[in-house]
């Protein structure tokens, strides 16, 4: 009478899931499955890396950074902020002016891409200072993993926190994190790091990834570990070179369509925005709640920005969303909406400048 | 050790099923179910009626009532063919002399709703007609059922052959049709009638309509079988009129949007337009294969016409197709694609166009 | 606005199915699906081959051969019919006999596994001495196709009809059928085959096998042939070896049990025996219906016989259902079921001759 | 672009799920959904309630009631242990009587069913008990829910966890408690109870239960509370007390088949044995691992006890494995395979013993 157990999550398919993501990660440090949503793993990594005192240099582009620099201070550390406006990129050059007047941080942390704010930091160039400085670097890829390039070794990465339910086009239960040697040396070094706990990194690290894995510990979310793998078994067939450059085109043509159609994209600079989702400045004459209804009427989906983001739209195109065959809708169906309000636009001009995009691939 | 079967059609699953296909199908008459597609049942229908030398008169405003009349000759019917060209209906009035013409026509077979040509015919006028003389009506009705009005009981329809994967939203294993008690009996004195066959309407009549029902004939198509109560449950969920009600603001919105974008819809008149379906012709100088082909790159799916329907497109919208909220894509991308080929349209225009009688709802 | 169709049913989608079968089917020659179940394909199988006055040679050893040779005749065949009692095989020298004395004999049809009898015809013995002769082989090997070997080029057999739902542990929708050149010259000679109806072979050989397989002829029944290739799938992946010697294995050890608890085999000889369902002889003194009842509290399915079945009880054992780990479950239960209704049945032994033959696999 | 989120938990859903735990729980107190296993929210119950100093009673009869304590003692509470064998249940006059030695006692713990032993505990007796004290009693109801009544309001018990893996049939990615005021009042005064962490239930009593639920905190496991709703419809289906009189059943006949075998019941009394597994005591001179294959072969899915177990074998009876027809074949598979190993044991008289309980019903 087999009880329905997670008796499908076997030591060799968890594996296997491991292998596949490291694949995506690019990396052969570590991999941990976390049986939750990625903030709880960011959480955990906060604990684990946060022993009172520890200096920590936190780049803030937008409210996931926020957050986990206040998490960092909750747990003891000292938390040096770098900050930008929420419409941009934290620069390459400033990490470094900040890393070499406080030569004793030990920890670099910054979000790759902020899905709220739809910007996206210089991880490739960040990776490698922060490295040399000796820093150990902390990335929330959640929002970029499968939407834009992302190295982990290649840019010495040590902890990249990632989840299947963004770019990946999975499912959100379960996160997942690489883990360089350097980072577990910081863990171990940390008396507060959680044990015997749910957000404890190093149990995992002891009891599964340095076991015999014989078995796999605790039980695991076992419909959302069959939707993870299944979501690998799409990122493999169609290619994640594909897979991001599917996120790169429908962000281009989508920027281009907006500013087509006369209005104006949030991220400052093509090269701070994200290709997870794209934000926009909505005309100040439109009121909010109506244009929302209005363009989910005509087939778009789009969210009003609040508090730093006032004034803002942002429309999704992550995982199976990321398509260029649904630029042309977003765009008429924006389009029209705004027009509906009294509000000037050039559908044909916006559609047409996004085909462009779209047309030359 | 129980044996894959089909034991999920019970009994009381498929007379659920047949109850829920009369209310769908507005009618008290008998509902049978047939395990296999739409052109199998129809040929079924045609092979039952079809007694040597009977007078039928068949209309024929499209390929599959042409094709109808092909059949009723092959079994040895004598048909009297009324044509009309394939982008308009046959008129009632047409169907009347007729049969005052022939009074000894015994069976009226007609296409509600033909799917290549994006035309339909006038069931609710010409049924009672047909009725009152004394006419067996028989009503392909596999594009139409779901997408448009279809009262079989009160429009006097003895035979309405449907299908769950056009305007119902599922899938296309499994066929229906509503006999009536006069159809019954027309089948019953036709010594051609199928029996001991899967084409057998009697059969089914006599081992599962009229017997003690305590168990099912034959092995159904399982897998279809709970795709077709899935698409029931849903049809019931969202409400029938709702459903109907989406398929024709659907078609409605396209065809102004068509107009709006400067090209011209396929069926000469709006009342000859079907709602599974929007036929337009293709200005002439536009390559038709390339033309597919960027339009899918922009998010439109559109079919090319051959035969008597060289120099259309069509654009199918059934079932979960139906969205009012893809109408803007599918006008931007056709819009864009045609201006790509170098032809003249305003994109802006057709999406305004559109996007008017979507708003008005 | 894609509509919900067959879509998903590619020509090479189509393709890769017909290899797929053709390679279980141990053939070379053409494999065409067909879209309804098996005994509609035997239908038109029937219809096929049987021209005016063709001699048919027919082995009766259960209702589907007693079936098909009532339909040879009604469609106009000359059938001389081969009978044994339900217990037993048709033996291979009748067969020579019958074939010796009617040299004019074109068809040889017969059905390889019976599963209401749960009897089996030795076709290995039968193909090659009746296509020695010149006849064409037709066998229904719906019941037999994954649960016993089937070689149809070794054998010499022309027509193979197969389903998906009985021991390839598929749903029950499509069926298939494999046909020699031989057979299909003997089906272009015969002017009553059917032709433009579902029911045609050759519109499926001409418009499909032999086309430019562009595209796929009719409708599919998408959910059912979604259905068939997930089944295929798990055939490759066990692989056909194991999935025979799975059914053999367990029709081995229940009757082995059967005998162990002290009753009655229905199949005279092993060597007669079917695998995909195991039949006995129930004690006379026991009434059927409570009988079933109890067996199902107790976790054994079976079902009674009637007609010239009277007095047996059928377990089935196909697809999925042929586990060795389900035979003590069944004889258990069925022992038990025996004994509260009073008759003198040895649980332990039953169970025990049983085990002896899953433990020695 | 609708991003493939967590937007199946709309705030309705997720209301309409806490109901349905409500009436499975007997309870009108707050329920709240936790969005990863039930280990994890055990772990949070106790950082919630373990404030530092906090006298609480925890009963041990197995290890998960040995872990919890092991908690309450690290998150700094004063932990009185009572503790029984493995084979046994707490006596609710012990609980009394240690409530009355120390009336200072603030929280009561205890395991309902320990799904390693195969015990239970009579919660039923010691909730009045603890309740009257003015203790919190905090019940793991995990392995009891749906396969033992559990009375939350009429037993007053503040918190009970439980999951849907177990006894109720669903997938293990999340879990649910209910909490009682007085237990909210004691989380409220623990300043060390978790805040602004995965961990806390008062973030979720703030931003959901006591919010204007407008929006759902977080990113649900959505696959998991799918698989959770679909449990709850086939237990409201089922209904509650038929799912719960199944375990009961399966487990007596159980019980009572391995007496017949001529074994020995791991639980000392009936009265102390779990419904969810039944647990025996192997025969000494049996090896273990090749008895688990051997059985395995045969049908029946057996656990080795280890620690404080070794020595025992453990059936798993729980959700959709809790079916009275499968008690013969475990026990047929199990008696044969203990026979193959040189032991002796009755089947038929086992086979026999577990049939008169399942007859019975």
């Amino acid at each position: 009478m087999p009880a329905p157990s997670g008796d499908w999550v076997t030591p060799a398919r968890l594996s296997g899931i491991e292998q596949e993501l490291a694949s995506v990660l690019r990396t052969s440090d570590d991999v941990l499955v976390f049986q939750a949503e990625a903030v709880a793993l960011l959480e955990a990594v906060a604990r684990s890396i946060a022993r009172p005192g520890i200096p920590c240099l936190n780049l803030v582009s937008g409210p996931y950074g926020r957050g986990f620099g206040i998490w960092l201070e909750q747990f003891g550390a000292e938390v040096i902020s770098l900050e930008v406006p929420y419409d941009s990129a934290v620069a390459a050059n400033a990490v470094e002016e900040a890393l070499t007047q406080r030569t004793d941080i030990e920890v670099v942390a910054l979000v790759h891409a902020e899905s709220v704010t739809g910007t996206s930091n210089p991880v490739r160039e960040i990776g490698p200072i922060a490295h040399e400085r000796g820093a150990v670097v902390v990335v929330d890829a959640v929002a970029s993993i499968g939407g834009t390039p992302l190295e982990t070794d290649e840019w010495a990465l040590d902890i990249n926190v990632g989840a299947p339910h963004k770019c990946l086009g999975g499912s959100p239960g379960v996160s997942f994190a690489s883990v360089s040697e350097r980072a577990w040396e910081l863990v171990r070094g940390n008396p507060a790091a959680p044990r015997d706990s749910f957000l404890s990194l190093l149990d995992w690290k002891e009891h599964w990834l340095d076991s015999d894995r014989s078995s796999v510990p605790g039980t695991p979310n076992v419909a959302e570990m069959v939707s993870l793998a299944a979501a690998l078994d799409r990122i493999r067939s169609e290619g994640l070179d594909h897979v991001i450059a599917r996120h790169e085109l429908v962000a281009r043509a989508l920027r281009a369509g907006i500013v087509g159609l006369g209005l104006e994209p949030w991220a400052a600079e093509e090269s701070a925005a994200a290709t997870c989702v794209t934000t926009l400045r909505i005309p100040r004459d439109v009121p909010e709640v109506d244009f929302r209804g209005r363009a989910a009427l005509y087939g778009a989906e789009v969210a009003s920005g609040h508090d730093e983001m006032a004034g803002s739209l942002r429309i999704d195109h992550m995982g199976a969303g990321a398509q260029p065959s649904e630029v042309l809708t977003q765009l008429a169906a924006l389009g029209q909406a705004l027009l509906d309000h009294g509000h000037t636009v050039d559908v044909g001009a916006g559609v047409q400048a996004a085909a462009t995009v779209v047309a030359a691939g």
